[in-house]
């Protein structure tokens, strides 16, 4: 494994969720591969310097060069910031939170690097929809997950009706987020429009001092009430019906 | 996060998927965590025990109480299992391989620890479904694991067609496992069935020398031939058609 890692790659770096200490979240062997990578791929450049300031990067970070992913970017302009691999350089890929290309940019880069013949080393790290489904004690058998619902209320219940029928039809749980500041609206509607015997599981603020793990039937979210503040933290959003 | 931690609650460790360095895919601080728990429940006590050798436990083996999940596990038992907890002892759930609770059973001990009162503390680690995605370059904004296809070869080659529609119309990757011996049935299956423009990934022997993660067309897999050998091998496969 050590030669695997120490040939070129484009190597798959997760990055925190939260605030908890580097080495609760990332294993020693990866932050080692990361901190000696000088071409990144980031989704937001702030914080994958904050990132690389958790780690012991060989490099100054000032030296370390940092590609940013815009709506925008070209493929021509991808293909560009992979060729140090041909030069024998690693390159990392790191979004904003969590595991990059997962519920996150950076697919279309991985499938780029595939087409060039870059080997991809994917690392372990920080998952919330892992997290959150692993905690939740739902079907871990059989999930989805859909990234965030339709923003405008009556599209975002009928959305939550269908996951519904699909997961009491598949028993397979159905796990959303949603932009934090939109996070109560969402649980109202999830409380509103699930049936009252439905598991409904939250993940708030997952590796945060306000890490909240809860699974209720829609039932006794009605009669407890949601947690308060959800606004604004992080938050995965995990059902199963029955 | 260390105050978290150090409150009795059921961990949920993640434990090796190959043969790689325990510092490549378990951080630090889950090690010492995982390290310090006297009570284990595990899907298999033979390679919980492999995984307690990996880490260096503050107890010996012998006396760390290791209670394995059988298919009849009665509810009256798991509940005892967890009673420790009132005692102010940790708990830890361990699977065979990877995450525990996820691809593996291991969630109605979850859920019987929510109802009891239990903490429930999620630990970052290996998933191969995570691993694989992120290194397939498919959408990982909307995916769904189904486990295993079925075994019967013309009902498992509807099953794939029916996957296949549902990718199509949600632009959703399709993600399952096989048993390890029935992998080149299951592969021929999927280069057979599917449509020749549709991506199909997969990510053999994930932290082993033989890893291999290679993502192709599936005009390209006729083409080229599946890898051999698949044979005993675990893989992950991934698709998702256009």
């Amino acid at each position: 494994m050590t030669n695997i890692n120490s040939k070129p790659a484009l190597h798959l770096i997760p990055v925190q969720l939260g605030t908890a200490p580097t080495n609760l979240w990332l294993p020693s062997d990866v932050q080692n591969i990361a901190a000696n990578i000088k071409y990144y791929i980031a989704e937001n450049a702030k914080t994958a310097r904050l990132f690389l300031k958790q780690i012991n990067t060989t490099h100054a970070i000032r030296d370390i060069n940092i590609k940013t992913i815009e709506k925008n970017s070209t493929k021509e302009e991808l293909v560009k910031w992979l060729e140090p691999y041909n030069s024998g350089h690693s390159i990392g890929l790191v979004s904003e939170a969590g595991c990059p290309a997962i519920a996150d940019p950076g697919a279309n880069i991985v499938e780029i690097a595939h087409s060039m013949g870059i080997t991809v080393m994917p690392h372990t790290g920080p998952s919330s929809i892992i997290l959150g489904l692993m905690a939740s004690g739902l079907n871990g058998q059989s999930f989805a997950f859909h990234g965030y619902a339709p923003v405008d209320t009556s599209a975002r219940e009928r959305q939550i009706k269908l996951w519904e029928n699909i997961s009491r039809k598949q028993n397979q749980t159905q796990i959303a987020i949603e932009t934090p500041y939109r996070n109560d609206a969402f649980m109202d509607s999830l409380i509103k429009t699930l049936n009252p015997a439905t598991k409904l599981s939250i993940a708030l603020g997952l590796h945060t001092p306000k890490q909240l793990i809860q699974t209720l039937t829609v039932d006794q979210w009605r009669k407890r009430g949601k947690p308060t503040p959800m606004h604004k933290i992080p938050c995965l959003f995990l059902f199963l019906a029955n």
